[in-house]
């Protein structure tokens, strides 16, 4: 079951004009940056805004004609559903999707918009996942989002691409979920460029393959993530054989660093990538000395991010680069208090966004209240001129600590 | 005066390799949603984020030796200072860019980045223009944003791109400010494809050369816009004398379809446009009929937009599309009385980001209470839904109108 660089180059021939050659290029200013030479891979700019259609298109063009004619099932409300649907449709094999019931709609009309029917199925994905093997009975075949040769062997096309496109690297980083992009990347360059290094990278809350592969020792803390692309309780059978044979590391990396990466891409680059799609250029920015003045292949993956989920990252990014701070300021609880403290925080070029009282629980007498003002700056070492200049005219002012977001 | 084609040719063969030749591509999605056939020119990749270098590199290149030697000066904090900072470095022509000094850190920054000397004056953009003639008097050449030949002929070659990499337009749709960008491109269509109609499109806010050019009788609003980049009070002198003879119509389009415009390039393009970039989209979103079924080119002429400021826009974007949603809803002031209204409201999907209770202003007793949610639905169906399961439940809510968002 071994994926070969010969099975990728046939899932290339099979998906050259269906799928985007998408850009490999050299980025300046990341470079600057790091220290590293900095290549990235658009992946995010495929037509479903992910890789997975590679993979998904190379499985499907695997099935004999009954089987195409009976139909596909898979399990997924995010970048493979989106694969599998576009795909099937275009070759016109009916595809079921099957999502948990809670699924937001949203994301069953976008999956339903490239041609394929949701199935909402069981309160959450394990549930939806034990309806499979009843589609199958009825005779669909099931296309696995990694666990599956034709599927390592499509995402593996990325690989050629990136020696094909740029120059010899010393490593490529790429997120990993299930373990599929990885293994197949891994095929391609252990035969055509074994001195690159590949190395994966998981968030530390869904740190399975590092675990799976004894690279890592911390826990698996699942949960919420920004990268919930690569959220994975258990990686592919088939992908950790190859990863255990063929990967040279697993990097672990916070949350709040794939949070920096997807801003940097954003403000940088001006290119939207979804947490997953991010985990790479975050490994660089976690571990600068590893990669120092190495020249650096970073897969894009994906640029599906809810909009909302966005917000919410780059106002987080905006509070940790001190941009937006929240100072506590005591005073007397009585006319004339709030004016100076907030011309002194305008003065300064604070443009103050809320301000709330607190009397009753924190003030140190019945006289006396703490404003909070929340305020955006225009840069970050405007922080500490607004603290300085309120101290100065006698406010006891001080930071509210943004534990949330450290 | 008059810019021609072989002007805009030359200034092409001048910039050939030192300025990208961005991508000109045609966006399925965009097409579908608009009912146009929609390509996209991306502008907002050069270097610096946006086409002003193409203009300012021409400038740059037409000077002899002793004004590279005196060096030049600019007023500007935006995305012409920062084409001029890059290229005169890289000529090595000493560059001084004028700023107001209320001018945030960041640009400062970012302008000193490219290797120029920024020089804080005045507390405006009128008191810092009027510093050039000083500096002017010094021996150094003034390179101006939009009304100098050169610099038109520099962003026209983003037209002879437009023709050469993409099919024949019915109509280019290009963001006016100064009227630089759209002279230009109208003086290569005029010779090359005058079947192609060439149409500017400017804020509401800042209707100048649709005013100069008697298309809209409308207000000069002026004022905070999403669109700083277009934000100019007066076109230029020679891009006025182009427009009334080479362009085919101004189009003036509202602040809030340039925000949805933005965050449409970004969820479905995955590429970060500042407000004027997406002035071309909107101008379609706003003028459906007039479009539909055409072949349209838009220009997305820059990228550079404040994270804060793309924040708060993505936030209205939300309220818009009906995912951000404030709820007004009456209770008794007592024990008991929020839990059953929130958990409805966490029943039909709502995630409440915020409570606040409204007694003192807005009870219509002193034993009632006005709880108002502040609620991210995960799609606008939602919205009616919440509302009619809370009603249902006795409670008799209402939607809090979000004027500033309309």
């Amino acid at each position: 079951m071994d994926v070969t660089l010969a099975d990728v180059e046939t899932a290339a021939r099979r998906l050259d004009g269906a799928v985007l050659r998408t850009p490999f290029l050299h980025s300046q200013t990341l470079s600057q940056l790091t220290g590293a030479e900095i290549w990235l891979k658009f992946e995010n700019l495929q037509f479903t805004g992910s890789f997975k259609e590679r993979g998904a298109l190379n499985r499907l063009l695997t099935l004999g004609p009954d089987a195409r004619r009976r139909g596909v099932v898979t399990v997924s409300a995010g970048n493979h559903a989106q694969g599998v649907a576009l795909h099937a449709r275009k070759l016109g094999i009916p595809a079921a999707i099957l999502m948990p019931e809670s699924t937001p709609t949203v994301k069953i009309k976008r999956t339903e918009s490239f041609g394929a029917t949701v199935r909402l199925v069981g309160r959450d994905f394990d549930e939806a996942s034990a309806s499979v093997a009843e589609f199958v009975r009825q005779g669909l075949t099931f296309i696995h989002p990694f666990d599956d040769p034709e599927i390592i062997a499509g995402q593996g096309t990325i690989g050629l691409e990136l020696i094909a496109q740029g120059p010899t690297l010393d490593a490529v980083l790429v997120s990993v979920g299930g373990g599929g992009m990885i293994a197949g990347i891994a095929s391609v360059f252990a035969a055509l460029s074994p001195e690159t290094q590949v190395i994966g990278v998981e968030s530390e809350l869904y740190p399975s393959m590092a675990r799976a592969t004894n690279r890592f020792n911390g826990p698996f803390v699942g949960g919420a993530t920004i990268a919930e692309g690569i959220a994975v309780a258990r990686p592919g059978v088939l992908p950790l054989e190859h990863v255990q044979r063929l990967v040279d590391d697993i990097l672990v990396v916070p949350e709040a660093v794939i949070e920096d990466a997807v801003a940097l891409l954003l403000q940088i680059e001006k290119t939207l990538c979804e947490g997953a799609g991010a985990a790479g250029l975050a490994a660089v920015l976690a571990h600068p000395e590893r990669f120092r003045g190495k020249r650096i292949g970073l897969v894009l993956s994906g640029g599906n991010i809810d909009m909302r989920v966005l917000t919410a990252m780059l106002q987080r990014h905006l509070v940790r680069s001190g941009q937006l701070v929240r100072l506590r300021v005591p005073m007397l609880d009585n006319a004339g208090s709030l004016g100076p403290a907030a011309s002194i925080i305008g003065d300064m070029g604070g443009n103050i966004l809320e301000v709330t009282h607190d009397r009753i629980f924190d003030g140190a007498s019945a006289r006396s209240a703490n404003a909070v003002f929340t305020v955006e700056l225009p840069d970050s070492e405007r922080n500490g001129l607004v603290l300085k200049a309120l101290h100065e005219a006698g406010f006891a002012a001080a930071v509210v600590a943004a534990h949330a977001a450290e």
